[in-house]
């Protein structure tokens, strides 16, 4: 039996049990919320994680990029958001993926890229649909729910072949919240834009039959969805020190992490150096906020038991420094040249990013291999 | 002829001919210091390119993943430094992957690491050599030129199966330099350490064919490499934004870029969106004491002119947001949905690792497919 032992360094591993739980935990959530859920998989780009959410069947799914939607669509999904915007060239293969059998829907985030879209893809066919984006305060896609311009764009797409699918926001101001009153306040903030959004399409005569909005966290913490038809998550599924940080998730529900073998230890210096760097871990700081603050990770045995006071204080490519939060004397007698740790990350999306696949534990310890759908 | 204008976006370009006068004035350098020169392929992971260096040819390499190892081995590649450290499982790996024919060296940390791969490997072969890593001044791995360690590493090393190919440096600490006049005292301090470490262990009775020090900014600016036998810098072939703001390069030998696509246009707002983020670009901001700072990269035409006093301010997985760096009104023209720009990489390693390929723009503008071997 392949054992952690066995893996070579650095490498991904997925913990099924922890896994299991969150997906479970936001299935009951978008339940109890009356909602249904689109699961985002630009985190985990995994068929055989996406099937789980489903248990085992297919459903709607948000995805991220191009490549995720040729993917998803080879593995039987058949009703995709892809929630980044989309150039012409891109709308009119997107329309070649889409069928009788594959609803492709695509976001619209502003009047500028609806008449780019309207102008140059006069009949992009019966199997797309444009979900127009609201800005509900994260200031990076969309447009107000009270403003002009949604009705412009309304009446833009109107006139053309792309067909109207719905709105979407998505409440990214939550991930910079301190305390859960805060996360809910976004909650509320998504709620209302895109309620408000849905009456005035209708109000004007427009069809708006999907009413979309979620984070990872204004779906764990929001009180109320009424009126929305789909709540939006994906990081949830693994957790991270990100969302430990902002109180979404407790520590061990986190189920991802690098697995990494120490390769250098200098007591003089109080270092102790892995093979999982920059690239294995990713740069991204998004826990940097926490108290204390994690690095580029936290440290576990390879067992996966956090080590007390030990962080990831910096990396380089291939390097990653290990040393003490406080400052005293790293435990030399864990750290030793060839041991195996977990960094546990900041950030799940990004890490996961740059390994190809999963090192799936499963509950009796077996390890399986998942692949993922990297690039674009 | 496919054009920039058929590449569906975001994806990584390089241009050829800045590639080449890249690799043309570090091998002048080289051969002007009197030593060989052996690439550092972390940041092109390409053998395409690892052959340019050479005319053609293969020659000594560093690398910095087994999977580079192995796929340059492939390649036709025969001299193989892996410049991070290894754990025992990865030595035996190397054992089967080197022969009569293929030589690879591996680098040594410290004594630590030294008893790891002494006791448990007690014979890994006459194919192997081990290089011990001396830490001049960047405080990562190595140990310092005038400890004890050293002898102690080199005894331990004697008395096992695995053979003293040599000493290797880097000064790592060239990249927190400003102005060239630091960057020189760094080479100094390589070729000081790198040197006094070579007299002791000879004087001590061992051999040390192999003298390996260097960075891309100490290879560029260093004096004199008297003693020496082979430089080692990687980043030069593309150059950065980095690299230009510490003096080693011009904006106009960057020869790395992303090209994106406009995804939308918010005058209200001034920002712009690109389909160019986090992982396109990578989230490294190692640029950031550059004047003005570049953000996550600066935004070009793309025809690759640098459109003045736009950058990209922030990222999220798949969004990069444009702005202007004086907060002026952004050139609209220029950025309407669907219009092509090229992003210059902060980092050129981390933004290209995550690109599985290359679309070389040739000096005749046709643009060829060249692969890269991410990944571990």
């Amino acid at each position: 039996m392949t054992t952690l032992l066995d893996i070579e360094t650095p490498a991904l591993l997925l913990e099924q049990d922890k896994l299991m739980k969150n997906l479970r935990s936001m299935n009951a959530r978008a339940k109890a919320l009356g909602v249904s859920l689109r699961p985002h998989l630009k985190t985990a780009k995994s068929a055989d994680i996406a099937r789980l959410v489903f248990d085992g069947a297919t459903g709607p799914i948000t995805v991220s990029t191009m490549r995720e939607v040729s993917y998803f669509i080879d593995h039987g999904f058949t009703d995709i958001f892809l929630a980044v915007g989309v150039s012409p060239d891109k709308l009119r293969r997107l329309n070649q993926m889409a069928s009788d059998s594959v609803t492709i829907k695509i976001a619209v985030d502003g009047q500028s890229m609806a008449t780019a879209l309207a102008t140059e893809e006069p009949d992009p066919g019966a199997h797309i649909g444009a979900m127009i984006e609201i800005d509900c305060g994260d200031s990076r896609g969309g447009v107000s729910s009270d403003s002009e311009e949604l009705l412009q764009i309304a009446t833009t797409l109107d006139g053309s072949g792309l067909a109207i699918a719905g709105v979407f926001t998505h409440g990214g101001q939550s991930y910079d919240c301190v305390g859960i009153d805060a996360i809910r306040e976004v909650a509320r903030e998504e709620h209302h834009a895109i309620i408000h959004a849905t009456e005035r399409l209708r109000h004007a005569g427009f069809t708006c039959p999907h009413i979309s909005l979620g984070s990872t966290p204004t779906a764990t913490f929001a009180e109320a969805m009424d009126g929305v038809t789909e709540v939006r998550a994906g990081v949830y599924m693994f957790q991270d020190l990100q969302q430990q940080g902002l109180g979404v998730c407790a520590l061990d529900e986190l189920a991802l992490s690098a697995l990494a073998t120490v390769i250098g230890l200098h007591t003089d210096r109080n270092v102790a150096l892995v093979d999982a760097g920059g690239l294995a871990l990713s740069k991204d700081r998004g826990a940097s906020a926490n108290e204390p603050d994690p690095g580029f990770g936290l440290v576990c045995t390879v067992d996966g038991d956090i080590i007390h006071n030990l962080h990831v204080v910096g990396v380089s490519q291939e390097h990653g420094k290990i040393s003490t939060i406080d400052g005293t004397a790293l435990p030399a007698h864990l750290l030793q040249p060839g041991t195996r740790v977990r960094i546990l990350p900041n950030h799940a999306c990004m890490m996961a990013a740059a390994h190809d696949h999963y090192n799936v534990i499963g509950h009796d310890q077996t390890i399986t291999r998942w692949n993922r759908v990297n690039g674009w």
